[in-house]
């Protein structure tokens, strides 16, 4: 019977993070940024948590990468002075951002023609970065169009502004799988990028960097020839859906979520356990994982490998719905199917290290 | 175009809740509670909110119910002093709901012999509820098992034990689109918790009070003899998966989620706002709705109405993609598909009456 974990005298859920697993995570990607030759300024988004961001400091990260302002005012207060946000700039945020802008290098994201004419509006100075659809096709201007060159010059003229470079987001690596099809949408992005800059440097602009990231494509990337930085997130915890990319294997996951049975009713060909949609997320994972899960369960020992055959079927807030029965009061860890949301769930990490809980780390999660 | 909720100078993503429609809702439930001659004991899980719990205490409600045993400490800090704790026992959760049982009346629920059998061990006196499967399928005794006499006489016949009676919850009323499918899980409900207490007390086990509820089914059964105690939660707010199933219509909708459009690519047949699953959860709403979303633009103007064309078709976790290109700087309100997951993606509800911004009320969403 699966029944690991029961040596940590924890509460049920808990949010278990593997400190091992952790640093070996972070001196793997700093060794592979170093060997790119770019610079990492990894995303804080998937962590939300100071210590951690140090960690990645001391291996030779540069600033950090936010997904929210509230995440960046966290980090800013913990004495982080170099922090990209690279969600395009909302206007609605224009104040707020000018504000911490006054204490740390706050590096803003923009696509277009209205946030610019917002930011020149101000009287502030602005780092600005120019966001470029490299194929993932969510945000990010057209590379081939006109007004690649036009929102450059614009934010190159502008008096306030300092024009910081492209910046990309290969996000469509998600839905890449394997080394080869990874590489392949990254190699994509590095040259839609490269070619963007050669586009806005001939029309007599200068373009200072090349900003590119995801960790499916940081993980299979061959070279980063004409790239100066990378923004991965995800490697410092990986999760279900990296490795059904083959991002990473399961011994790579830092990350879990330590449940318990609450319920196997006699006869039922499941149980229930207490991690639901506000401890693992709704997340459905990789679309192309199969059988398809809302979370694996993980086999007992280390390091950590699937169980194979126990996975949840179902969440709904608090409850988990496993597909096979599981005696109550079993505990269990879970590999969630995305690791940022799933530690958005909770307020701190549980650190443990080789099988025993050594300290608690605070979850920046923060909404105003 | 849709460019409502200019008037609201906030940032985004903001959590809009309309104190009108909220307190409608909450007296609309009171008074059918009273109607159908049951108390009341609301599931504070969706709102997490002290200021709303108490809303529905002056509109009668008998105590609350809540998710968690950290939502648990939070009602409790703030005065209410008789709480249901649904989710069935977990046993790591024994010592922290002893110390919270010893200064309010913490109403817990178990379905196992484990469960029971821990509780018994335990010195403390406690209130149980037996857990009875409704025809939801989750958690719950079979009605129809040998098992379902044999834990009622255990908790029965325990020195320490109060019986409070059985509990069911028709989570499969989530599953019934329409008034007429909704009538008929509740009465379902009805009728099988009706029976069990009949088994039960002709093997001379007195059963004192059937707790039901959920509020697709509390929106439709037709009566409720028998029946002691109702427990619906979502209705206070209601959501776009109640508006598929016919629970309400939109106009009774509390929540919403206020967003800007932060990218619009030239030519893209899209645009991005900045609500993504870290604002709107990733519930996929009612499986029957179509078109299927993830969050329904809302029209402008008063009452709510949905926009009808535009919505959301994906999200990522502070992106949020719509199905059709709208200007950079516009804002939106959201209706969520999962009103309670929404809710525990921020920090406060921004409580606004008649288009004015009145107050902001802190959501308890603490997960230790």
């Amino acid at each position: 019977m699966i029944d690991c974990a029961n040596d940590f005298a924890l509460p049920t859920p808990s949010l278990l993070l593997d400190l091992d697993v952790l640093e070996r995570n972070i001196a793997a990607m700093a060794a592979r940024a170093a060997a790119l030759g770019v610079r990492l300024r990894p995303h804080w988004k998937t962590h939300k948590c100071i210590e951690v961001a140090r960690l990645q400091a001391r291996h030779s990260a540069f600033g950090g990468t936010v997904s929210t302002l509230e995440e960046a005012r966290a980090f800013a207060d913990a004495g982080f002075d170099d922090i990209t946000w690279p969600l395009p700039l909302p206007l609605t945020r224009l104040v707020d951002a000018r504000t911490l802008a006054r204490r740390v290098t706050l590096r803003v994201v923009v696509d277009s023609e209205p946030a610019i004419a917002a930011l020149v509006r101000e009287s502030a100075t602005w780092h600005v970065w120019l966001k470029v659809d490299c194929g993932y096709h969510r945000a990010g201007v057209d590379p081939d169009a006109d007004a690649l060159i036009d929102l450059a010059q614009r934010i190159d003229q502008a008096p306030h502004l300092t024009f910081d470079g492209l910046l990309s987001h290969s996000g469509h690596a998600y839905r890449a799988v394997g080394r080869e099809a990874r590489a392949a949408v990254a190699e994509e992005e590095r040259q839609v990028m490269v070619d963007a800059k050669t586009r806005i440097e001939d029309a007599g602009i200068a373009v200072p960097a090349i900003s590119v990231g995801s960790t499916p494509a940081m993980t299979a990337v061959e070279h980063l020839e004409g790239v100066d930085e990378a923004r991965p997130g995800n490697y410092v915890f990986f999760d279900h859906t990296q490795v059904a990319l083959g991002s990473c294997g399961v011994e790579d996951c830092a990350l879990s979520v330590l449940t318990s049975v609450i319920s196997c009713p006699p006869g039922a060909d499941h149980a229930v356990v207490d991690a639901g949609a506000l401890a693992l997320s709704q997340d459905p994972g990789a679309r192309l994982a199969t059988p398809r899960t809302m979370g694996e369960v993980l086999a007992d020992g280390s390091p950590m490998r699937l169980d194979g055959a126990l996975r949840l079927v179902s969440l709904s807030q608090e409850h988990g719905v496993l597909n096979r029965p599981v005696p109550v009061g079993t505990k269990l860890r879970i590999l969630p199917n995305h690791s940022c949301l799933a530690a958005a769930c909770f307020d701190q990490y549980t650190c443990i290290r080789g099988g025993e809980v050594i300290d608690r780390w605070q979850i920046r999660r923060e909404r105003s």
